[in-house]
C-alpha cells in the first residue's frame, strides 16, 4: 500500500490532451503518424496495441482520419479485438463505412456487442440493411432486441440517439437499498448522473439526481426525494429539438419514452452535444451551397454535393443576364453601364447575404416568429434605406468623377438605394417564408435572395439609365 | 403521507415543456405575453409573480426577450426580489445591460450574490468598470475575492466561465466520511457530478466520479477509488479550446486549475454547450458578413456591423468594375460580352464560396492541417476542373445558340473553366494562408475569394474575347 499511497500523492500532471500524438495546432503530429503508417506497412501488430489500442476513442478516431485510405481497415485488422469500436463513432461517415466494409462479420458483431447501445445503433444505423440484418442475427436474442428497437425509430430521433442501459428503481425503495443495489449489480451504464423511479410496467413516476441521494440518509424512501423528471422525451422526437431542450433547461440527461409513457431509454448531454455541433455544422455548409459533404468525401462526392448548387446558380445567372439583354442598346450608346452594374449588383449581393445569415440563424433557434418578426422586418428596412443613402452617395461621387459625369452619379445612386432596400426586404422575407412553407431556409435562401438582388440590380440600374438619358 | 403516496403514485405527464408559454413552433404564445404587457402596465404585481417567478430561467429570458424594449426593466422592477437574476444570463448582451442600467444598485448587488458564481461573472463582466465596482463594493468580502478572481482572468477564458463552487476532500477520507460531508454540508454547488480530491494547498490530486461513491463501500478510502483528473483545464485557457476538450472527451465537468496547478473551480458541460453554440453562431455570422450581431440590436448597431464589410466591398467591387473599364471598347463592339460577364463571375464566385466554406469548418474543427492540406488541394483542384469543363459545356452551348456565335461559346467556355479552377484554389489557399498569418479565415476569406473570382473572371472573359476577336 506504501508505494500506491506515494503514487497517489504526487499531483497529477497531465495539463496536455496526451501530448504525444497531438502537436501545438491540435492535430496528430507527424512523426507520429509517420511511425504508425510504418507500423501498419510492416504488421507490427506489438507497437500498435501500445501506442494506440490505449488511446481514448477520438484520439483514435483522429489517427484513423489522419492515416491514408488504404491504411484505415489495415489498422483495425491488425488490432483485432484490441481496436475499440467506439473509435468509429467519431470519425466521418465515408471513413466509417470503408473501414466496417473491410471487416468479417464475426468480429464486428462480437465487436459492436460489446459497445453501449447507443454507439452500436450509430455504427449499426449507415449500413445497408442486407449488412445490417447479418451482423443483428449474430447477436445475443436480447441484445439483438434492444439495438432493433432503437433502429426503428426514425432517422435522427431520440430513440436513435438514446441509451438503453440505465438504473430504475421502484418508489417504495429505500436510499439504501438503492445504493447496495448500485454497489452489487454489475450491467450498470458506465456512468450516469440520475437514476429513475418507474412504476412496474416501467411508466416513468419521477427521477433522482445522484448527488441528492447522496446528501440523503439510508432510510429515507426514493418517492421522499425524487422529483419531476424534467422534460421526458418522446422517442420519435427529433435530436435537434431534443437539443434545444437540453440547451435552454441545462440537462445533463433525460428520460426517452414510448408511446405509452414507458421508460426506453435516456439520453445524455454527449450524445446531444455531438447533436448541437452537427446541426449548427449543416447550416452553416447549407448556407455555403455545400449540402452534406464532409472533407473526408473524395472528388466525386463532392463533384456531386455541388454540382446541383451550381447548375441551379447558372439558371439564375443566366436570368440576371436576360435583364441585361434587354439594355443591350443602352450599353452599346453608354459603355460605363456596363463597368458600373456589377458594382450595384453585387453590393445588393452583399448586404442581402448579411441580412439572410442573421434572419436563418434566428429562425434556425427559434427567436424569430410571427410576434417579433414586424420589429425585425422595420429594422431591416431601417438598416437597408440608410446603408443605401450612405452607399448612394460614395457611389455617386466615384462614378461621377471616374466617368466626369455627374448625371451617371445621380443615376448609379437611385439604383443604389433602391437595391439595398430590396436586399434588405429579399434577405428577410424570402427565408421567412420558406420556413412558413416547411422548406429549411438554409438551403435555399441563398439563391433567391441573390437572384432577386441581381435582377432588380440590373434593372433598376439600367432602366433608370434608360428612361433618364434617354437611349 | 397516503395523500403524497397517491400523487407520487401517479404518472408524470409533462411531455410539453410548460406548454402554457410556448406555442407549437417553440416561440412564446402570443395570448401569454399579451397577458403579461397588460399586468406590466397595470402593475399587477401578483399576476407577474404567480405567471413569471416560477418559470424556469430561460423561459423568462425568452419571455422579456419577446417583450417590447420599454416593458422590460419595468418587469424586472416589479418582480422585486422574485425576479430570477439567472434568466438575465439567458438573454442577448444588448438586452441584459439595458435591463441592468435600469436596476438600483442594490437591487442588483443582493440579487447577484444569490447567483451561482459563473453566472454572476456572466452578468458582472459585460457592465463598464464603474457600475462593476459600485456592485462588487456592496458584496461581503469572500464573495468579492471569489468573483474578483475570476473576473482578472481573461475574456472568454475557462477562468470566466468556471464555477467557484465545488466538493473537493483530502485523499484520506473514507468514502463514509465524504458521504457524511456531503450530508450534512449545506453550501454544495446546487448539482454536480464528480468530487476533487486535494492536498492541504489545494493541489489537485484527483477525482471521483458521483456514480463511483454510490457503488463503493463505506470504508474504502478515497485514494482508492479516485482516478486521474481528466484533462485539468488551465484557467487562462480560451473557452473555445476547453469547449473542444469537453467535446473530444464527452467530458461532464472538468477541474480548472491556476499557475500552481492548484484548483480554483469547475467547468461544467451546461456552460461548455453554450460555448459551443457561440462559436458555431460566431462562424456563421462572420461568414454572412455580420460581425457579433444579435437579433435584439438596433438600427444603429445593426448598421455599425455591416456598414465595415459594405465598404471594403465597394473597394473590391470597383476593383472588379475596373477591370472591365480595361476593356471598354471591346464590349462597345460586342455586346454580348457585356450580358455574359456577369454569369462567368457568378458561378466562379459560388464555386469559391462553395470551396471556401469546407475549408474554413474544416479549419475551425481542426480537420484540417499542413498534413492532409496537399491532399484536399488536390481534392478542390481535381472539383474545379470537373466542374469548370461541366459547366463550360453548358454555358457554350446557350450563350453559342442565344448569340448566333459558336465561337464566343468557345471563348465563354475557356474563361468558365479557368475561373471555376481559380475559385477552387482561392477557396482553399486563402483560408488557409489567413488561418497560418493568424487572422480568423470566416471573417476574411469572403471578401478576397469572392474578389478574386470576379477579377479573373472578368479579365479571363474580356480578355480572351479580346483577343480571338481581335478586337
Amino acid at each position: 500500500m506504501s508505494h500506491l499511497d506515494e503514487e497517489l500523492q504526487e499531483p497529477v500532471d497531465r495539463r496536455e490532451p496526451t501530448p504525444e500524438i497531438y502537436n501545438e495546432e491540435g492535430s496528430v503530429r507527424t512523426e507520429f503518424l509517420e511511425a504508425v503508417e510504418a507500423a501498419i506497412a510492416g504488421a507490427d501488430t506489438e507497437f500498435l496495441r501500445e501506442n494506440i489500442a490505449g488511446l481514448h476513442e477520438s484520439e483514435i478516431g483522429d489517427v484513423i482520419e489522419a492515416l491514408p485510405q488504404e491504411a484505415r481497415p489495415e489498422l483495425v485488422r491488425l488490432l483485432g479485438d484490441e481496436f475499440d469500436l467506439t473509435a468509429l463513432t467519431e470519425v466521418d461517415e465515408a471513413v466509417r463505412l470503408d473501414i466496417i466494409a473491410g471487416l468479417p462479420a464475426e468480429q464486428l458483431a462480437s465487436a459492436i456487442s460489446s459497445l453501449e447501445s447507443d454507439d452500436a445503433v450509430y455504427i449499426l444505423e449507415d449500413m445497408d440493411d442486407e449488412d445490417r440484418d447479418k451482423i443483428l442475427s449474430k447477436l445475443s436474442f436480447i441484445e439483438r432486441i434492444r439495438l432493433t428497437r432503437s433502429l426503428d425509430y426514425p432517422e435522427s430521433s431520440a430513440g436513435r440517439r438514446m441509451q438503453t442501459e440505465f438504473v430504475a428503481v421502484p418508489p417504495f425503495w429505500t436510499v439504501g437499498q438503492t445504493i447496495d443495489y448500485m454497489r452489487k449489480e454489475d450491467d450498470l451504464p458506465n456512468s450516469f448522473s440520475q437514476i429513475f423511479v418507474v412504476d412496474p410496467t416501467f411508466r416513468l413516476l419521477g427521477a433522482v439526481d445522484l448527488d441528492k441521494i447522496l446528501r440523503t440518509k439510508r432510510k429515507t424512501k426514493i418517492e421522499a426525494i425524487m422529483r419531476e423528471t424534467n422534460h421526458p422525451i418522446p422517442a420519435e422526437t427529433d435530436q435537434e429539438e431534443a437539443a434545444q431542450l437540453f440547451e435552454q433547461y441545462d440537462l445533463l440527461s433525460a428520460a426517452v419514452v414510448d408511446s405509452n409513457e414507458r421508460l426506453v431509454g435516456v439520453l445524455t448531454i454527449d450524445d446531444v452535444v455531438d447533436v448541437i455541433h452537427e446541426e449548427a455544422e449543416e447550416d452553416i455548409m447549407r448556407l455555403g451551397g455545400v449540402g452534406d459533404e464532409e472533407l473526408s468525401d473524395n472528388i466525386k462526392t463532392a463533384v456531386r454535393s455541388r454540382f446541383g448548387w451550381l447548375l441551379i446558380n447558372l439558371g439564375t445567372a443566366f436570368m440576371s443576364a436576360s435583364v441585361i439583354g434587354l439594355f443591350d442598346e443602352s450599353i452599346e450608346k453608354m459603355i460605363a453601364l456596363a463597368v458600373l452594374m456589377p458594382v450595384v449588383a453585387s453590393m445588393g449581393g452583399n448586404a442581402g447575404t448579411q441580412t439572410m445569415t442573421v434572419t436563418v440563424r434566428a429562425l434556425a433557434t427559434k427567436d424569430l416568429d410571427i410576434y417579433n418578426a414586424a420589429r425585425i422586418i422595420r429594422r431591416e428596412a431601417g438598416v437597408g434605406i440608410f446603408n443605401g443613402v450612405a452607399f448612394a452617395i460614395l457611389i455617386a461621387l466615384v462614378a461621377g468623377f471616374w466617368f466626369q459625369n455627374p448625371e451617371l452619379g445621380g443615376v448609379v445612386a437611385t439604383a443604389m438605394i433602391i437595391n439595398m432596400f430590396a436586399a434588405a426586404m429579399a434577405g428577410i422575407l424570402i427565408p421567412l417564408l420558406l420556413d412558413r412553407a416547411g422548406a429549411d431556409p438554409a438551403i435555399s435562401s441563398s439563391v433567391f435572395v441573390t437572384t432577386t438582388t441581381d435582377v432588380i440590380g440590373f434593372f433598376s440600374f439600367l432602366g433608370i439609365a434608360t428612361w433618364w438619358f434617354n437611349i
